[in-house]
């Protein structure tokens, strides 16, 4: 078994990955110690999920900053945010990523104009803070979301959006582990989620790995499932809420949404706060990431499409806030209107 | 370029087929000289497509009777039915391909009491027919078809139901030649169609035969296309149609409509009127084939899903008439009520 260990841990300089690109075949891991191998960790998906990027890079700031016997505490400062840019530019959608990286800008501004080393420290504190807060975060959700559920209820979830998408425990499988820890039997539909399979490679395995019962189709049989009511609700993650309710989350998930929607099934989204981009209208202003054509043409480098063909590889789609029944975050269950609901939120939390 | 050949031929007590388990990578023929042989290649989807099955059947039948030195006219009666009884046991969702059958049956039984020879002789000439007429059949369909499309129409399709899902020119394929013979410019969206992939190895390699543009995606991403405004039609083949119009096809058609339905973009099926099975009163009745779980788990052969998990893999299902907007045959352009369509239609054709 090797449920519990966490799909991140910072060991005294070097950040300790599990290699997602791996499983299900091998568990291994990946040990970056530096920000470029950190960048490239988030870019190959070595590591993947909102929240774990997002806290993948506050630790990929620290991986930068080895080496800082020479600094100033002027020119340590411009290499961090130097550093935070850089690993800005590893993945555009995923807001936790920009949303962590802010916090590390913040937490050195706090520090004042104490030695690199003091800084280092204040830069380290608020990673591990950012960790923890995942860890709590994602009980949170799961709490919640228990809620929603009945004994015996089936969900579909699509890609993996489970303690391997965060620190530990996950957002959308949060909600089955904490319907299951709240003595609940519920079981799952995993899509496998092409191109990069997440859901059969990882929602599949984690779930597996925790004795939840689990069964993997592919997406197009999704709509299937929900016709013969095997289907009690849909639980998705997200890689960014904008502030109307509209929900990026990996390609696919609008269509689970449309269907969903058709088939009377609710369509549930769980995430933290950090997750909200409450500087945005709406979907529309979401950056879309495209990834390699040879993504969709092949799989593990096993070819299924023509050399050369023409591909569209979105990696993430919009469902619209209309088709988004309930927001499950760590900080409550939100509905719509989910504008209003974000504008109390924002406020609260600041 | 290979566009042209046809997906089975018979060369003198020979079945020869395109392998379409090989394709896109390798143009290859499987040649079938043993019943048993055309029955695994109908089991493993060398030759696939419902037309393209019934032809298949039909000369398999023949391929059971080359050794008739021995048989009386009893004998050689009783090898035909049994032959047929084996051959209807190889794939249970396809109508064509009991249709087929029913059709050798009969030629038995009209061509009386004589010798072997002539008995063979007069199932020759009934596959023929049935191979002839299925050219015949897909280039109206295409026909017929081509009506429906405007010029600059980008159609998007599920599975193969192209060329090589027939003897020639396919059913949703032909719609697309039909239109381009009739000087529109048509483009394609291709489903890859998980698990066995007939949208990217087989649509996206028949269009790019015939330099009909085609964009690959996979089947998570048809609702975002359509959300896009990039898709004017669905066009999708059939494996068997009930008398009310429900449409059993590959799996993920059903979804593929409930999106078409929802995004207001007309969605038609195209098939052969031998793909109506006027016995069956609803799609309910229709048997679906459920296939090896290692489909799912794998693709090509690369391991996808952890081994051993719990799979669900229906071959197919079914999309209620309500959903279908049309139904473009060889007889024409049907519409709903679909019950009352083909009542006429069976009367007229006998």
């Amino acid at each position: 078994m090797v449920s519990g260990t966490p799909t991140l841990q910072w060991l005294d300089g070097t950040l300790r990955l599990i290699d997602q690109t791996k499983l299900p075949d091998k568990f291994e891991f990946f040990d970056a110690t530096t920000v470029e191998e950190c960048w490239d960790a988030i870019k190959r998906l070595v590591v993947r999920g909102a929240p774990a990027i997002g806290a993948a890079a506050a630790y990929g700031v620290l991986l930068g900053l080895n080496d800082r016997e020479q600094d100033t505490t002027d020119s340590f400062k411009k290499r961090v945010n130097d550093t935070c840019d850089y690993l800005a530019t590893s993945r555009p959608t995923a807001v936790n990523l920009f949303w962590a990286l802010d916090r590390m800008r913040t937490a050195l501004d706090k520090a004042g104009d104490g030695s690199p080393d003091t800084l280092y420290d204040a830069l380290l504190a608020e990673a591990r803070r950012i960790e923890e807060e995942d860890k709590e975060s994602c009980r949170l959700i799961g709490k919640y979301g228990a809620e929603l559920l009945d004994d015996g209820d089936t969900i579909l979830t699509h890609c993996n959006a489970g303690a391997l998408a965060t620190v530990d425990y996950g957002t959308a499988l949060a909600v089955v582990y904490g319907a299951t820890e709240a003595g609940l039997n519920v079981s799952v539909y995993a899509d496998e989620t092409r191109p990069l399979l997440q859901g059969a490679r990882l929602t599949a395995w984690e779930l597996m790995d925790r004795d939840i019962p689990v069964t993997l189709i592919t997406d197009n049989m999704a709509a299937v499932v929900m016709a013969q009511g095997k289907i009690d609700a849909v639980v998705v993650g997200s890689d960014r809420i904008a502030s109307n309710g509209d929900v990026a989350n990996k390609i696919g998930t609008y269509g689970v949404a449309v269907l969903a929607r058709y088939h009377a099934i609710p369509f549930y989204v769980a995430a933290p706060v950090s997750t909200i981009d409450f500087d945005i209208v709406s979907g529309e202003d979401i950056p879309i990431e495209e990834r390699d054509p040879d993504e969709v043409r092949a799989f593990r480098g096993t070819q299924s499409g023509p050399e050369g063909v023409n591909v569209f590889n979105p990696a993430f789609d919009v469902t619209p806030a209309r088709l988004v029944d309930a927001i499950i975050t760590d900080h409550g269950i939100f509905r719509a209107p989910y504008r209003r609901a974000f504008s109390k939120l924002k406020y609260e939390i600041g």
